[in-house]
């Protein structure tokens, strides 16, 4: 018989637990067997949401603490909450995908002027492995404690790898990033209340986003040198998806045979000769890639789609999930994206 | 000189404030002279509705109370808000439009089954005039406190008027019922969230809904007769605009002919003779109507469109505005609709 | 070594041919051998689609005739090339899903009335079994011609068996239906240009709709009655997802036990105790009905929902491709829907 | 008694017809005799826009030639019948304001690498005032052909003119530009089909698009200088409205002091101190512009953001009415946005 993994989701009320439950439910090797809440407990999960009750999970309970044993756990939870329960877990012997930020930057002193606390377990932080395949796929075959990155870092981290592995001698980049609201999360606010989002768009945190430092310590760290990021974050009136854009001054090569050739064996990650569509990716794991070398401007335009909850969150997170229990890399990420 | 009315906004920071302040800046006789908020109370209107920043209002300051003398108060408060100021401006003689319900059923009994509060000024129910010009134009140029319709009272009455008007008999009406989500006001909640609002679509208030005593109050004022009602409301995913399909088993007749004699010298009720679209009379004061016998099932189906915010709230309280101050009834509402 | 179907799509460039290659991508038992398109012969999957240059299907051929040999045909075809298609394919013993609405009715006298053309094989109307598994699932596993129904009468149909099955008398019956907008098709039109359809919603065909012979056909079979149906469908602004209300005047019985007793053993027909909401049956092939009697008005409503590309078309096309073959009847449809 | 002016629209049948038509249906100054249409010749307005069946303007025929005189004329055309039609109306002493592309640019061999067509009237493209008031006010008042701006070239000239005016230096510019779908006008398309452009976004013409030449034309105009221009356009799923993000390298400044300056005499030119959202220009004659400095990279960021269809069009091709005839500046113009 096959191996099956016993999975813990904490956080399973919020969406990126919501995306996990969808695509736990097509995969043959992860048993579910306890969900988390705090605000929710009590309840099962169809009462929060009625679409699993056309599924078996429908009937499962949230609760304040996990009501059966496990293997791993994903954690959907707030930074502050993942810091602490991290180290528990780990000393429990249970393996850990983590969804937060808590773990995924080396240095500790950034939590504190970005994400407004100390961080308590710096020790963890170098155990912790970056949950970026297409970088660190060796690394996240023995990992114990994955940091699963956000989703701007994923998609722009996308965007420059090829330069930075090939490494394309650059000063700064231009990270403008359009996403869906969904990567807002789950808790209403009055910007995204529906009559106010619709038809509309803006920027956001333009002067400082935390996900900068995320991104300038994994560029670091794979091309060795300092970079710097001017970062624009964008909601545009769509649920699910973004799109970025990096803009990089650097000399010509052959950019475009570069791209297809870092990524050519991964298996989510395709380039494409025109631009591509948000639409296409939407509900996958798959990043859709373009990059065009203007001679005018000596500008690389890198343009990077995701799915903000799918590989920005939680089918990446399943995508090293199969990583780490030597699975089929994707095993139950192959759907395509829902059409029209 | 032209007269130049005072007015004074209470609640100017929900959605039905929003849209006064937008067509009341186009009004060349009112004067905007104070505007009450209790949760911004001590901001200024553009801090709150950044839009006004392009126009004088942007300045005026948000007050618990008001700041200047006024000649009428628009309420756009809460029920039970209304319920309680609504005699004390009266008293100092002030003239008002209250948008909320507390004064639109004459039965005051209504209240304590449908708004969960007793009504403790029933003898003012009498006095109110309610607000709907193509039914009362008469009383309202002579009224000093008029209970302005909700939107769904409004879009259904005006479907069924020329079948009370020409006393049609019928015993039940059903009215199906599709809002856009301003309807809910400018309060966040879960299901209003844009990821959720967004490509949904639902019932609500199935069993009982607060407007359905307003409708069956007006109706038997009107028709002196009761009539049973089935209403489903439903949101779907527009942000402004409503669509209301009434079902009555009658008699053969000439409805259509019927329809548009009733309505032929009002300003802002169209009849058609093609089904309409939600879009055509967003951001308007207009009514579109269209209707159709259909002899195999004896059913006469009308179909009825505003703008929730426009004729179903605030562009209907301005036409009552310009009927109380005997001001041309259009004034300030000839503008089209924003299109595509 | 399990059986494997070779299929064939015929018209694969619309929506439901898409929604089936999304479908079929993850049924284990189909083996995708051909794809036809006349616009786009002689192009690949992905030059139209490229969303699925992220699968094995992007390479697959588009050609006028099928390219290889098949044990099944779904036809996503015109009504009329339908017509001509079945018994070419029937004569070389292929089995056949028509998704179009030329061999859904049993009296050939209604296409030329509501289709406008003659139907030139109606002996094979017979033959044919409407492919609503609810109501015909043993003649579907003896089919060799599917009727695949269409979207409004899938959800009207479920909305009323209940009733029909117990012999519930009534007379007539509203059906008032909203449809996202891919219920039109892929083929572009100004009322749904994005600038236009965005913020707007209207009914159409109020007069009637080809879909109401459909639905009156099928009753009197099941039913053994003839009823009369005032139709009147509406485009709401959301892609997909169809809501259908029934309001049917009759005795009071308990409604809502006799709707969950029916359906208890369906697969893919829920029965809720609240009003549910579109989102969570886009993208599956499940139905959400929920019932309530109005005492007052002597009138049962039914609140039916699917996905008009799902249970309205193409994974009940797959749900019947199932039974045909003897598969388990939920092969490949038990995914749950992308939320939010 | 005020001064009328006799208006004609050609081509008042797309988007920038329709938004002229509103506004200039609450312009006093202007009088509307005749609007032209190939596509609908011979119906009259309304059977088009039924929109405008609640103006008087829905009666107005639809002729292939104007049927009245006139003294101005918008042209809402495309580029080849406006390059055409211009000098036969300025022969005729017509006042023009073209919104096409036809007499933008003052170099005339950009229109064959461009547009497609050689420059047939070259002399003409001198006389022509460049329709942007912030920049060529004076020369607008005296006009008799006014080349009304694209809406992408608006928002980034906005955007860039402080630094033109104030001879700021630098190389080049990124412009990353996001519009609504109506700017891509009503002509239906695939991508613009709502199933398909609903919860999608796209870059296009990243290689070179015909604005291009325009922003770059004016620049050195204005600057003197020569920039390069690294420019994406963008589709978002919102029917009205854009935002223009433009990145330049160059030395630390007061910029948001000198944006201030600029601007602070211009009635429909505002700067705020916080990304401002798209929706709260939609419909207005507004541009909102936020500028960050950030010293970690040396990079300039400028956010723009406009009505596509108002200050990217109509509304501003009624501004530089306004100019022509020595009316108010704002006559007509200072409607606040419908929000929400």
């Amino acid at each position: 018989m096959e191996q099956e993994i016993r999975v813990c989701i904490y956080g399973a009320t919020g969406y990126t637990g919501a995306e996990l439950l969808r695509l736990l439910h097509n995969h043959p090797r992860a048993r579910l067997v306890s969900l988390t809440s705090q605000s929710y407990a009590g309840k099962r999960l169809s009462q929060v949401f009625p679409h699993f009750k056309a599924t078996p999970f429908g009937e499962i309970p949230l609760s304040e603490e996990p009501e059966e044993d496990f293997d791993l756990a994903f954690l959907c939870l707030p930074h502050e909450a993942s810091l602490e329960l991290v180290p528990e877990l780990l000393k429990k012997n249970k393996k850990v995908i983590d969804l937060s930020g808590a773990y995924r930057i080396k240095n500790p002193t950034v939590y504190s002027q970005y994400y407004g606390f100390e961080h308590t377990h710096p020790e963890l932080l170098e155990r912790a492995v970056y949950g970026l395949p297409e970088l660190f796929r060796e690394e996240l075959r023995k990992a114990e404690l994955v940091a699963n990155p956000g989703c701007y870092p994923t998609a722009t981290l996308l965007a420059l790898y090829p330069l930075l592995k090939h490494s394309i001698p650059f000063e700064w980049v231009v990270v403008d990033a359009l996403s869906g609201v969904s990567g807002a999360g789950r808790k209403t606010a009055q910007r995204f209340h529906y009559p106010e989002m619709e038809g509309d768009a803006f920027a956001y945190s333009v002067e400082r986003h935390r996900h900068v430092p995320e991104m300038e310590d994994t560029i670091r760290r794979v091309w060795g040198r300092d970079v710097r990021l001017r970062f624009t974050p964008q909601v545009i009136p769509m649920v699910r998806g973004m799109m970025v854009k990096a803009y990089v001054r650097c000399e010509e090569e052959g950019y475009e045979e570069l791209y297809r050739e870092t990524y050519k064996e991964e298996p989510f990650v395709l380039t494409l000769s025109e631009p591509p569509h948000i639409k296409h990716v939407v509900g996958t794991n798959y990043a859709f890639i373009y990059c065009y070398y203007d001679k005018e401007t000596s500008l690389l335009e890198v343009i990077s789609l995701i799915d903000n909850l799918g590989k920005g969150a939680s089918s990446q997170a399943l995508q090293n999930f199969n990583l780490m229990f030597s699975f089929e890399e994707t095993e139950g990420l192959l759907q395509s994206s829902l059409y029209p």
